[in-house]
């Protein structure tokens, strides 16, 4: 029996593209070769790169001005070269901290200039987005996170920005629809929505780079691999296919259009069943609660180990909140099926039905 | 028909690795989920990385005060962080120039202090092994390759070195013995003898660390990973994994021993081949010879044609010289079974007897 995976990243995949990538490890387009054992510039893995850079394109609707990249190192490594690209030295940018991601990336900007903290919900162990700030026009950027994975919460609307705005969407791009004009640079680590562990993708518009006064280290430079097309060194061959197969998968479904009804289905059910069920609450404010990870807590922790039991009997794997918030967090990817959520829901009913007279 | 691959890297892969892989991918140690789907901080994924860890201290017999890590970036982005770590502001570091992945090394540690070039072999095509050089005392570090992938050199005996040794092994580690106490850094991607494209092993001695002057970022200070066992951010769980699995199978063939006599009997038979056979021509110095890459010519042109179909015909695959070399490069790394070699010596023999009356 297949677990429901609720593992908040790496995480779910959609069946086909695992069966796919197994396959392909045996025995890669008829070639009588492994995909992990061809060379990187061999013309069956350029055709691989190329098509995951054109259903990105595609399924985001990316202008032509905007670079694709694949890259290694994750948000982490992004978190220190968005400054390294385009923040002047001794210049300054804007940050929210909307949690431990997003405050992971300010400390790497306090290491390459001066950082301007516009908003902050640590006050409130992050469980809202702050709204109604201003975003100064002198800075040299604007960063913000557009889910926050260990809290569940969302930006709902991005703000109005007149610098160059950065967003971090590890955790819900290509889950909803995203008016890529509104953003200068987005980065998102592989493992939710896009595919497995070991690639980061970029989005990047090409006119806000080399418009600092720094001597960027190769690998750092977002231009060195623009450059390239994403092949200046070895990429991650296997992280890339498989991403490349999760994108073909996502389009044929009927791309964001469709994913993001079935997303926002699958979310309200939940919510509902936490709102509506006397044992459970949610942690993050009703209006920022996060369409990808749904945070709740049961209000007696003696349920606790009775509800884990449940769970583990039923399949229900990786519904274990984040420690910085406890209770439960069930993580709904793009290729999460609504089964499993109506599964955690059916057993959330049931340990009602046993413990409330 | 399974191909002969020769091909430079990502390259040739155990047979038994891929099908484990493989299966692992549909269902991980029978727990009804997928190797990439899982937490990386699962208990069965961080059994993965601690066996990974284990059989290269096993293997290569590293000392107690060197750390195990796996990073991301491959060996280029490891040209900047061993400047980044080992390197003073002002500084100076002693580089051997032996090819294109040395000379990339160079530039990277140019932007970050003074770098003296104590050998170079640019004058003849980097067809050998530069010696008899003395290096400073007085340096930040050392740093050499020790096989040269595209030019088929190899070092042979390291030199005698008063400051921290750094090497990047990316296209020999786990070929032949090394003796790790001679080395302060080695670091490698390992898609070569390792595993697949996307994860980089790196090798250090704790105590080299932590002694310069700069304001290191996180992601690229050897300590933070150190500090949390390669686990600061997601790892790339799919290399990590095949990387485990190939050190296993190198384990249970024997270890370094078995794999490196093997590895001499494929080279030299090869070698033996292209100097009795009047066709071809090796293009390295004969005491600098790689015995991963062996590059060969033929000494006439018009002949490529038909040796090339011939190869193809026999499934003999990426074998063609980088285009800074030309000819041919078969790469024979440990997972390429002799019999591939002697396929490869049939052709050459049959290219003769037919071309030579």
């Amino acid at each position: 029996m297949k677990k429901h995976n609720f593992s908040a990243g790496p995480c779910i995949l959609p069946d086909e593209v695992l069966k796919e990538s197994a396959s392909s490890i045996i025995n890669f387009n008829n070639l009588d070769l492994s995909l992990i054992e061809i060379s990187h510039r061999s013309k069956p893995f350029i055709e691989v790169i190329d098509e995951a850079k054109s259903l990105v394109r595609k399924i985001l609707n990316v202008p032509k001005n905007y670079s694709i990249l694949f890259l290694q190192g994750g948000a982490s490594l992004e978190f220190l070269m968005v400054p390294m690209n385009l923040m002047d030295i001794n210049g300054t940018a804007v940050y929210t901290n909307t949690g431990t991601w997003a405050n992971k990336a300010i400390i790497e900007a306090k290491k390459l200039g001066n950082v301007n903290i516009i908003a902050n919900s640590s006050d409130k162990n992050y469980s809202y987005i702050p709204k109604d700030f201003i975003i100064p026009e002198d800075a040299n950027y604007f960063h913000c996170t557009s889910n926050n994975t260990i809290y569940g919460t969302q930006i709902k609307k991005f703000p109005k920005c007149k610098i160059p705005m950065v967003c971090d969407m590890s955790s819900d791009i290509f889950s909803r629809k995203i008016d890529i004009n509104k953003f200068d640079l987005i980065y998102a680590g592989a493992q939710k929505n896009m595919g497995p562990a070991g690639t980061t993708l970029v989005i990047v518009k090409d006119e806000i780079l080399g418009k600092n006064n720094r001597d960027i280290p190769t690998m750092l430079d977002y231009r060195t691999h623009i450059n390239k097309e994403s092949m200046f060194n070895t990429p991650p061959v296997f992280a890339i296919y498989v991403s490349m197969l999760t994108l073909r998968w996502l389009d044929k479904l009927g791309g964001i259009d469709t994913i993001e009804k079935r997303n926002i289905e699958k979310a309200k059910i939940l919510y509902k069943e936490i709102d509506r069920n006397e044992l459970f609450v949610g942690t993050a404010e009703i209006e920022d609660r996060s369409n990808m990870n749904i945070c709740f807590l049961l209000k007696e922790n003696k349920l606790e180990k009775k509800f884990n039991k449940m769970c583990d009997e039923k399949g229900i794997s990786g519904i274990i909140g984040h420690r910085s918030v406890g209770g439960y967090r069930a993580s709904i990817y793009n290729a999460m099926p609504i089964e499993s959520v109506k599964e955690l829901i059916n057993l959330m009913k049931k340990l009602e039905d046993e413990n409330i007279s």
